[in-house]
């Protein structure tokens, strides 16, 4: 399957921004080449000609219960979206709508991978130091999990390393609270031993690097970091949070005299590169490891330029075949 | 007991500028009224002759294994500051060195205040936006925690919120992946519907809020979260080490230029009063809540200014009674 003329099923509906830069990153991925299909309402996809559309009759919304919305939503973008790709009419799908509901809109429609227990949410996380962002899975899918799980997301977090960044042979590290072995909850160390153990890390060309610490997110010193799903989303979202307060402060010392603004101006050609690099736009959003298919989420701030990534990500994996290279790790 | 005639023990040897750096900030604490006395070897404290000075033969490192070395180190600084304060020849011990092993001698030698199951590491996290730190506990003592420790945890935090930060009737939340209840693990969900119930907001005069997130924490919204030692230190950890990445990279682009240098020159008034609200010197350590008697850690790159908080913080929880204080709260 060569898929180059398979298009991007987008959801027009999710996100803050939706559809205007929804639409608008749709047709910035198609002058680029990446075909698109848009699943909207009739009212918000109107006018929309220069891109194929399908029409839904239910949206979900941002806050609603994912496991409601999409049992109840069979007409709804998210779900058809997710069929689309199910029934090979669509190489990917990319939300920046309800996390969870697309999510459960992909497993329910897509379903698993063979022999894998759990999907999890892999989210890059710009790093200042490194030349890509580190991975770090499940940050949000399963609030609960087994030590045999985080060894999937590990072979998982690897393959998608490689064929996301190029990582050649990607370090991964466990997410603990002290980096030497048996520092942890039970959890932890359960799954350190596995980890440390077995022929995972030949099948899947990475190295097992030990227990990483919160502190090492954005340092480049890893290249994917495992956790079940409580934790990686509490650091996701205290990493998102903290970097978010520092930039607001900032911005507002920026402008609190003519000293400063004067100043903020001549720094301004220093500066900018840092904020590209922590602009979460620029990473192309989350996404889902363990279906038959592709799914991303892009965050709900998503501006167009943030769609146009998250497509262009969606349609990369697809050409680098990332979901047979998935299953081809994972024991069936 | 007044308290006001008893010295704070300090430990000369723990922390990376030791000891140096800790008899500089000792120094300080005296020259501000509140009487010392220095815990280390006779080579660390050679010629300090206007400080009290107790010597012992015995040193823990930074990376030593905290359960060993209080077993094996009987005349370590850390454990016969601990035992002053037990004999009550000092109002609290203060420490930069290893964390675990500051709270283990403290829990050993003071042991627990009546009724408590674990005593748990309250960490100040400075805020950006609100006009005092968010205290976060555990934030590493309990790797694996119980929903009836977790309570105790809120009954602490809140009472510490008061007597540390003047905060009249705190704002407690439970750290978890979203805010409606029923978000968030086993241990969450549990802890969620004890502390949402019973008399201990009205006793210990605080307002239980419901879930934060990560997000929450440089915020200001919340007074007081509260998590297990697992999920509180990867936070803490995510925190600090996103704050450094920003704070690094941005000092790295302020003289990256001479027109980048030029601009941080005029920035400099605005900025300077931001950096130092981040600055954890400024915040006075981490305190072990659940035990009778005060210990606080202060981080191990602390500096003589942040050696004078944490003594001065701890003199304040001593003349405020905040040992006597915890206790009437906690069911015995």
């Amino acid at each position: 399957m060569t898929g180059s003329s398979l298009p991007v099923a987008i959801d027009a509906m999710g996100g803050d921004h939706a559809p205007d830069q929804i639409i608008q990153g749709a047709r910035l991925a198609m002058e680029s080449g990446i075909p698109i299909v848009l699943f909207g309402t009739e009212e918000a996809l109107h006018g929309v000609d220069d891109i194929e559309t399908i029409f839904v009759s239910e949206v979900v919304g941002m806050d609603e219960d994912p496991g409601q919305a999409v049992r109840r939503k069979k007409d709804s973008s998210l779900i058809r979206a997710a069929e689309y790709v199910r029934d090979g009419h669509a190489s990917a799908m990319v939300s920046a709508g309800n996390t969870g509901a697309t999510m459960a809109s992909a497993l329910l429609r897509m379903g698993r991978l063979k022999g894998v227990s759990r999907p999890a949410i892999a989210t890059p996380i710009p790093t200042l130091e490194g030349d890509h962002p580190v991975i770090l899975l499940d940050s949000g899918a399963n609030a609960e999990c087994q030590p045999e799980w985080l060894l999937q997301f590990a072979e998982m977090g690897a393959v998608y390393a490689r064929d996301r960044f190029d990582v050649e042979k990607p370090k991964v590290g466990l997410l603990s609270i002290g980096e030497e072995a048996g520092k942890g909850n039970s959890l932890i160390k359960d799954s350190y031993d596995i980890l440390n153990s077995g022929d995972w890390q030949t099948i899947c060309k990475a190295e097992f690097i030990g227990n990483v610490e919160g502190r090492d997110l954005m340092s480049g010193t890893v290249d994917v970091v495992v956790t079940d799903g409580f934790t990686g989303n509490v650091a996701l979202k205290t990493l998102e949070g903290t970097a978010k307060a520092i930039v607001s402060a900032l911005l507002s010392a920026f402008s609190s005299s003519e000293d400063a603004k004067a100043g903020a101006k001549l720094l301004a050609p220093s500066l900018i590169p840092l904020y590209q690099k922590l602009d979460p736009d620029s990473v192309g959003g989350a996404v889902l490891l363990g279906v038959k298919g592709i799914a991303i989420v892009s965050h709900g701030s998503s501006s167009a330029n943030a769609i146009l990534n998250a497509i262009k990500t969606a349609h990369e994996l697809f050409e680098d075949d990332h979901v047979a290279n998935l299953q081809s790790v994972l024991k069936p």
